[in-house]
């Protein structure tokens, strides 16, 4: 496994070709997956372990991507934390009793995740063995920011008012719920490795409302603790979107790759990042929409930004669309197989 | 006129102090505007040039703001191209017949703004009358972008993808839709300054959801038009958000004044763009939430940022939200005037 083009890449070392994943490689583009989908509820699948691994494997086979990611959300933490969170329908996560008072932080549970997540774990255990080292296997969690903002807003957000609020005018408050949440992180993510993650990605898929200052003051610190508490067992990717200029900070807090999104050009990212880590992205998940000579256009623009650097994994800027169509997303993974063989 | 700060800075001039105006300081958070507002709807306000005025009027007063801009929505010239428009409760511009195809492009007329939207350009006329020299006025325009996603999405947008796999797929009609709605912007801004308008502001608040690449292929050329048809009569002031990789395009693009976001720090926002350019930024509007020392600590750091460096207009990084306390944004502009006199 050690051998595996993904796990190369992260390390920085030479592959043969450019591995690619992509963010909800698994997910309702694709019919394979929304046949399960119109059978059970989404938080149903995510904690049925046999439904969870089979939906992890389904792009395996339909991509021929490098790395396989578990099938999970990035709330289902949260609950055992004390939060009473539901999938509505067509509206995204609502949370019923959003944390907004320094009672409220307090009041939450820093949980075991084997006692209250088993399921990811075991879903890990069965993509594991499933897989039979084919392709490594990636675990993941939201990291701190981009959860708290969740809990306190109670939901998506588009200005984040609440939760700057509260980091603004309740810093001490702002900060316990970050270490709450940071400790819950640490525990979970080592806890899909113990199951037998080869890699995880932290999504910090909001953390581009902020300024450069304000994440320095309000989340390196904690990104910093999490990096940390994993301890180099295996590679991290930290990943965010809307973040181009948060990237410098982004790799102090730190990461073996940083995840970029398309709205910069990867080999200037990359440059800012410092090629000590390595990258991960940045294909426009719209561009997928496109004919297939515009994709393509799209792919060699990349390669072409990163050159023959090693250490790029070819990804999407942030998740794959419900409606992609999904041969394009086929010819994608084959596209970068074969316009970056060496 | 040529005298006030606010122009002076524009043209990179040296003044006393950094002058300040705030994106929607006529608005909702204005206890003076929400009793107007109840009385009317907002496309009425929009059209009623004396409503306009007086709700333009009314953060020059209460703030001491150092330039007025005409109370105005960028959808409003769409209209008379053709587009059903409507702003329903809560939910923002609805477009009831968006712009999907060629045809549909084809269909849309360039308008004349003084037959079109005549009483914008009466609003400016009466507020330069009230106004009596005091502080300059502002007009504006939606960008051709920002414009064109509206159209096409038919409202407001997350992921883009109509729009841009309209850009994407059929190049030819995206590119007649940019030109279409160029040539109204054009107008539009010219039929403002005939009315008086002493500045022009472009809004292409959404362009940054594109990557560098696509902003230089489908956007840029259009916005150079735009410029070179105001071409030079009075300062442009070039806004958008998310917009930290495209600063540099943004500046190539044209106008005299580049608008960021607090995504990045100013003073590197300016280093990227040019100091031949002036810079207008960039709280974010979310500070204004916040206890009056964290919003001085605030515009203190971006003030630093700046340093002494002639050319700087003070402003938010967006338009001040619905609910924010309006002694904090009084205090705002003070604290602006206080903290960077010479």
């Amino acid at each position: 496994m050690g051998e595996s083009v993904f796990l190369k890449a992260c390390r920085g070392e030479e592959v043969e070709y450019t591995p690619v994943w992509l963010m909800r490689q698994a997910g309702r583009y694709m019919e394979e997956y929304r046949s399960i989908r119109r059978r059970y509820d989404f938080l149903t699948m995510c904690k049925s372990p046999e439904i969870a691994a089979e939906v992890t494997l389904q792009p395996v086979e339909k991509l021929g991507v490098d790395a396989a990611i578990i099938f999970a959300d990035i709330l289902l933490p949260l609950e055992g934390m004390g939060i009473d969170l539901e999938f509505a329908k067509n509206e995204g996560p609502v949370i019923h009793n959003p944390v907004r008072t320094r009672a409220d932080v307090e009041r939450l549970r820093v949980i075991d995740p084997e006692e209250e997540v088993p399921f990811v774990m075991e879903a890990l255990r069965m993509v594991r063995k499933e897989l039979e080292g084919r392709i490594p296997l990636i675990g993941f969690s939201g990291a701190p920011f981009t959860l708290a903002s969740y809990m306190v807003e109670g939901g998506h957000s588009r200005n984040f008012v609440l939760t700057k609020s509260l980091m603004y005018n309740e810093p001490s408050t702002w900060h316990l719920l970050m270490e709450k949440i940071s400790e819950v992180v640490v525990r979970y993510l080592n806890a899909q490795i113990d199951a037998g993650a080869e890699a995880v990605q932290l999504f910090d898929s909001w953390v581009g409302c902020l300024s450069p200052s304000d994440y320095r003051e309000y989340v390196l610190p904690h990104v910093k603790g999490i990096m940390e508490g994993i301890g180099g067992k295996v590679p991290v990717i930290h990943f965010a979107t809307n973040s181009s200029t948060l990237l410098e900070l982004m790799a102090e807090a730190g990461g073996d790759v940083i995840g970029v999104d398309w709205r910069i050009d990867i080999g200037e990212a990359w440059k800012r990042i410092g090629y000590e880590k390595a990258i991960q992205g940045n294909l426009d998940p719209v561009v997928l929409f496109a004919r297939q000579e515009v994709i393509e256009r799209a792919v060699k623009a990349i390669l072409d930004s990163v050159g023959n650097r090693p250490g790029h994994i070819f990804n999407l800027g942030h998740g794959i669309l419900p409606k992609t169509p999904v041969e394009n997303v086929v010819a994608l993974v084959d596209m970068v197989h074969r316009l970056s063989r060496r």
